[in-house]
C-alpha cells in the first residue's frame, strides 16, 4: 500500500533527503511534526508512546468517518484534539515555551466543500485551539481571531478554557532553559538556532460525501520572540482544503511555508497544472530554500483517497488510515 | 493608456459590476480601498483631498523609482506611508475603531525578488504599520509578528511609536457610534453590517532592476470584534509578490480574500496557467462568492509594467504612475 517514491541523496549531513510516500484508499492522514528527530534520545518506550497517540488520533478520526453522516471536518478536529491533548506533540498540552516563558498557541481548520475557514493565533487559555479555529469558522463571520479577542470569543462559545499553567510541562520547560543558555552564550537576539526545533500537528480527511478538510495546530518555536506567528494558522500557508484540488497540512520552518504559501501552492499545481498530487507536493516542498536540517514536512489527500506524506527533515511523525481501518504509522524516512 | 476592459451589468443594485482597467508602462499602482463610495457625501472639495493624497503617494514612490538604485520595496513603503499618514484612508492615522473603541492595525509587505515577507497584526502603538512589516522582514528571521510582541519589536528597531490616541479621529469615532447604534437596534453580536465598510491601502511597484514588491495596510473594519484579522497582513491573501509572476495588493471583504488566497491565486494563474495578468486578476476576483456591495478590489503589476486595477464594488480609490511620471487617478467605475 505504501511505497517510497524517491530519495534524493543530496547534502546528506546538512540537508536530509526529500522523502515522499504515497498510499491509496486513505480517508485520514495525520502528522505530529517534522524535524531533527534524535534516534539516540528515542527509547523504544518513548517511540511506543508516540505510536500509541498517533494511532489513537487516527482511530478517533476514523470512528467519525465510518458514520454515514460523519464529516471530514469533525474527523480532522477529533484527530487533532487527541494530539493536542497528548504532552508529546508541540500543540495544545505539549506546546513549547516562547522567549518570555509563555505558551502561544496557533491553529487553523478549513472545509474543502466551500472553502470556509477558521483560525486563531496567540492564544494561551484555550485548551484545544483547533476547536477554537472551528468555532471561528462556524460561529463567527470571520476567519482569523488573535490574542485576547480570540480567547474571549472561545469562552463565549463555551469552549473549555484553562489557566496558562495547563500548558506547563517539565520537558518543554527544560528545552526552554537549554535554548536560553545557548542563546546567551552566543549573545544573539534572534538566533536562527531557535528556528531549528520543528513541530506541529495536523490532519487531512475525506468523508463519505466526498468532502475534504484540513487542520493544523502548533505551540510555535521554543524560545521564539513573543508574538511570532508561523504558518500553522495561515490559510494557504500551513493549512488548505478545496474539494476540487486537495487537503493539505504543513509542518516545519513556518517562515518558509508562509513566504511560499505552500499548502495553496500544492492545490494550485493540481488545479492549474493538472499535476498529480504526489508530484505537486514534492515540487512545492522541493521549491523551498534549502537549509540545514530540512525545511519541514507535508501531508496531502485528494478526493480519490490518494495520500501523500513528504518531508525534507530526517523524520516526521505521521500516520494514515484507510476506509477499512488499516493503519500505517512511521517516524523516520523508511 | 488606460482602457476599460469590460463591465458586467449584473445585479446593478446589489452587486456592482466587475470593473477592470489595464495600463502599460506603469511602475507604481496604489489603492486607497474599495467599497460603497457614496457619491452624495463626496463633495468636490473632499474628492480633491482624496486625489491630492493619492497623487502625493504616487509621487513619493515614483521619486524613489526614478533613482538608479531605488527599489520597489522602498517605493511601496513610501507610498503606503503617505496613505497611512493621511486621515482619509482606513490605515494608520485614519484607521477605523473596533467594537471595543480601539484601533487595531495590520500591514504586510513582500519582496518579489526572493519572496521575503514581513507582516504585523493587532498593533496600536506603531505610527506606520507598513514600516513595522518591513522591519520584521529585514531585521528579524520571522514573517509575522502580532500584538504587544510586534510593538516591542518595532520599538526596539527604532520605529516611531505613538499613543493609541494618535489614531483617534472624529470622523471614525462617529462611524463607530453609528455602527454601534445600528447593531444595538438589531441585537446581533456579529452582524454582517459591520463587514460592509471596506477600506485599506496598498501599493505594488516595479523598479529599474526589474524587481516587484507589494504592500498592504489597514485599520480593519468599523465595530468589528476585537482581535479579528483580515487579509491585509496575510501573505498570499491580501499581499503577494513574485518576480516571475506579479505583485498584488487586495482590499475588500477580507474573509473572502483569505479563504480564496486571492493574491497568490492570481500569481498561480499567471505561473501555472500562463494567463495574462488582466485575465488572471479578473478571474480571481470573479471567483469570489457574490455579495451585496461587491467583494472588493485588486491592484496588480508585472515585470513588463502591465498594471491592472479591478473591483466588484461601486468604486475604488486608485492611481497609477508610469516611468516617465504620467499619473492616472480614479475613484469610481469610469
Amino acid at each position: 500500500m505504501t511505497r517510497s517514491l524517491y530519495i534524493l541523496p543530496l547534502l546528506p549531513l546538512l540537508s536530509p533527503a526529500l522523502c515522499a510516500q504515497e498510499a491509496a484508499g486513505v480517508v485520514l492522514v495525520i502528522h505530529g511534526g517534522a524535524g531533527a528527530i534524535d534516534r539516540k534520545k528515542m527509547t523504544p518506550a518513548l517511540e511506543q508512546q508516540y505510536r500509541a497517540d498517533l494511532e489513537k488520533a487516527l482511530r478517533a478520526g476514523h470512528a467519525i468517518l465510518q458514520r454515514a453522516d460523519g464529516t471530514s471536518l469533525d474527523a480532522v478536529e477529533a484527530a487533532i484534539k487527541v494530539l493536542e491533548d497528548s504532552p508529546l506533540f508541540n500543540a495544545g498540552k505539549g506546546a513549547v515555551f516562547n522567549r518570555e516563558g509563555r505558551n502561544e498557541l496557533n491553529a487553523s481548520i478549513m472545509d474543502g466543500k466551500d472553502r470556509r475557514a477558521g483560525a486563531v493565533a496567540g492564544v494561551a487559555r484555550i485548551k484545544n485551539p483547533i476547536s477554537a479555529a472551528r468555532a471561528v469558522m462556524d460561529k463567527s463571520p470571520h476567519v482569523f481571531l488573535i490574542g485576547a479577542g480570540a480567547e474571549r470569543f472561545a469562552a463565549e462559545q463555551g469552549l473549555e478554557m484553562v489557566s496558562p499553567l495547563y500548558f506547563w510541562t517539565e520537558r518543554r520547560w527544560q528545552e526552554l532553559l537549554k535554548a536560553e543558555e545557548r542563546a546567551k552564550k552566543k549573545d544573539v537576539r534572534d538566533d536562527s538556532e531557535s528556528l531549528r526545533y520543528l513541530g506541529t500537528v495536523g490532519a487531512v480527511a475525506l468523508d463519505r460525501a466526498g468532502n475534504l478538510a484540513a487542520g493544523t495546530s502548533t505551540g510555535g518555536l521554543t524560545y521564539v520572540r513573543a508574538g511570532r506567528v508561523g504558518d500553522s494558522p495561515i490559510i494557504g500557508a500551513g493549512t488548505y482544503a478545496e474539494n476540487e484540488a486537495c487537503a493539505v497540512s504543513c509542518t516545519g520552518h513556518g517562515e518558509l511555508f508562509m513566504r511560499h504559501i505552500v499548502a495553496a501552492d500544492i492545490a494550485a499545481r493540481v488545479k492549474y497544472r493538472k499535476d498529480a498530487l504526489g508530484q505537486a507536493t514534492r515540487a512545492a516542498l522541493d521549491a523551498l530554500p534549502k537549509e540545514p536540517g530540512g525545511a519541514g514536512g507535508i501531508i496531502a489527500l485528494d478526493r480519490q483517497g490518494n495520500a501523500v506524506t513528504a518531508f525534507s527533515t530526517n523524520g516526521m511523525y505521521r500516520g494514515t488510515i484507510t476506509r477499512d481501518g488499516k493503519i500505517s504509522i512511521a517516524i523516520y524516512a523508511e
